[in-house]
């Protein structure tokens, strides 16, 4: 169902200028507060619009997933499904979306009682998987992603309402200053960055190799840079990085020998489930934009 | 005059295997070897390939420099003069060479008293500009530069006998992490890879936007950084970083709203001046292999 008013109005003809947030960050009030984040970090993630932990899992307990991810590679009939993407180059894979559907490993992993606990605080209740990604960023040949807030895509492209979403990324290889890390800028979940040009019809055929549509300006950019510079959180297999959905990222170019997989569960609340996309064409796959299951996720025992 | 044999045979149909150095990384022996670097200073040269001086000029002397970059920018005659680069969207400077030409400022920074005694304890001697330049790699526009050796397309290409020339890399705005600073393969400089492919001629002029013959191969690239990792010193405005001709390096995408500008000034030793080109080709321009004048440079007052 479409709602009268968009509130966030993107992907015009005319650039609107960027304006503040109206949701909270931190959705839980009062008691509901309280859970597995301190109220310091609960506070760091309303300021910066994310929170990072080096080390979160143990090195050991990522080593199966490491291994199931290396199959995949050699996997000819999995490199050809729809939700696999390949590098501009055709030869790497650059994504696998809806990893957590290919393996009950990754699908335990979603539901890791610490992380699920995290999400809920932050989402204030209950949430499922909105999306799910490997993004394999090998040495030398990995592309990098220019800079965007999900929450602008997925507002428009999936129907989403409001920014009451999280994303949780895993780190599977170690991630250093050279091989690509996610970098965020902080502070920038706290404005609504409208985006210039109509959405092509299967554009996420094009974006998810090479953004051009939901790419915020240079000037808009530039400012909320000058403001809360940029972060690149480092760490060593098992790290992870929570983000919220409006926070500006991207990754350069990897140009070392060494391979930046991160896995991204996107958590979403079950308050703020998908309507009709916002910019007037039909929804995306399910592989990107989960429509068809907004149950919400227990704990893995 | 070409010699009978090439020592540094590159640029071939058939890839053959990285060789060790047969020249020496400090030219000066002895006596000689006492000058404005540490016997340690020089012990780093020769086991990293490249030295790095955090504010080695002030600020207050970059300033000058910086305004007169700035009124380039916006010199259409100098955007239209041959030995100035465009990005590839040509809308910015990429590149300006012969920068010591073009100024008089810039060819007295060239004759820096401290640079140059640097310079000539590294080279065993006089030496010569063989090329300058400015990088401006702009704020979200800049791209970035593929690994090389500049010894092998100045070997190749511009006829240079020997492994006896430094590069001093002058930075014009911070280089932080973000703004695609210069990276460097530590101890890369102990080994001479063969680039495979022709050579076409005028290859500079593609050469010098995005660079695909005189490419290290990835496993040679691989062995190299494991062996020695990556570096990407960072400094304030009039940091200085010098190395080696035949140092592995390249840089990213500059991703950030901050322009990385930096000046590079190379050194060639008078012992070590141009023959014809050894991949056979013409010569390049003046602009990029100085072949008019080896007289040696002499400090500035």
């Amino acid at each position: 169902m479409k709602e009268t008013q968009d509130l966030f109005p993107t992907r015009l003809e005319r650039k609107l200028g960027m304006f503040e947030r109206i949701d909270p960050v931190v959705h839980s009030e009062g008691e509901q507060r309280k859970g597995p984040l301190s109220e310091a970090e609960l506070d760091e993630f309303e300021r910066k619009g994310f929170l990072s932990f080096e080390g979160f899992f143990d090195e050991d307990e990522m080593a199966a997933f490491l291994e199931e991810l290396g199959d995949y590679e050699n996997d000819d009939d999995l490199k050809l499904s729809e939700g696999t993407i390949l590098e501009p180059s055709k030869q790497e894979i650059r994504s696998i979306f809806g990893i957590h559907e290919v393996s009950e490993r990754f699908s335990r992993l979603t539901r890791d009682p610490r992380l699920l606990a995290m999400v809920q605080q932050i989402l204030g209740g209950d949430a499922y998987i909105h999306q799910s990604r490997i993004n394999y960023k090998p040495g030398f040949k990995g592309k990098g992603f220019d800079w965007h807030s999900d929450f602008e895509t997925w507002h428009s492209e999936d129907g989403m309402p409001r920014m009451r979403s999280v994303s949780c990324s895993i780190i599977l290889t170690e991630n250093g200053e050279f091989n690509g890390p996610l970098m965020l800028v902080p502070g920038s979940h706290n404005y609504f960055v409208p985006c210039v040009g109509r959405t092509p019809e299967n554009n996420y055929k094009e974006s998810l190799k090479s953004q051009e549509i939901g790419v915020p300006d240079d000037a808009s950019l530039r400012d909320l840079m000058i403001q809360g510079d940029i972060e690149a959180p480092k760490g060593p297999v098992g790290s992870l990085v929570m983000f919220e959905c409006n926070t500006l990222h991207g990754s350069n170019i990897n140009m070392s020998c060494w391979p930046r997989s991160n896995l991204f569960f996107v958590y979403n609340s079950v308050e703020n489930t998908l309507h009709d996309p916002y910019c007037g064409n039909r929804p995306r796959p399910e592989f990107l934009a989960n429509r068809k299951d907004w149950s919400p996720l227990k704990p893995a025992k």
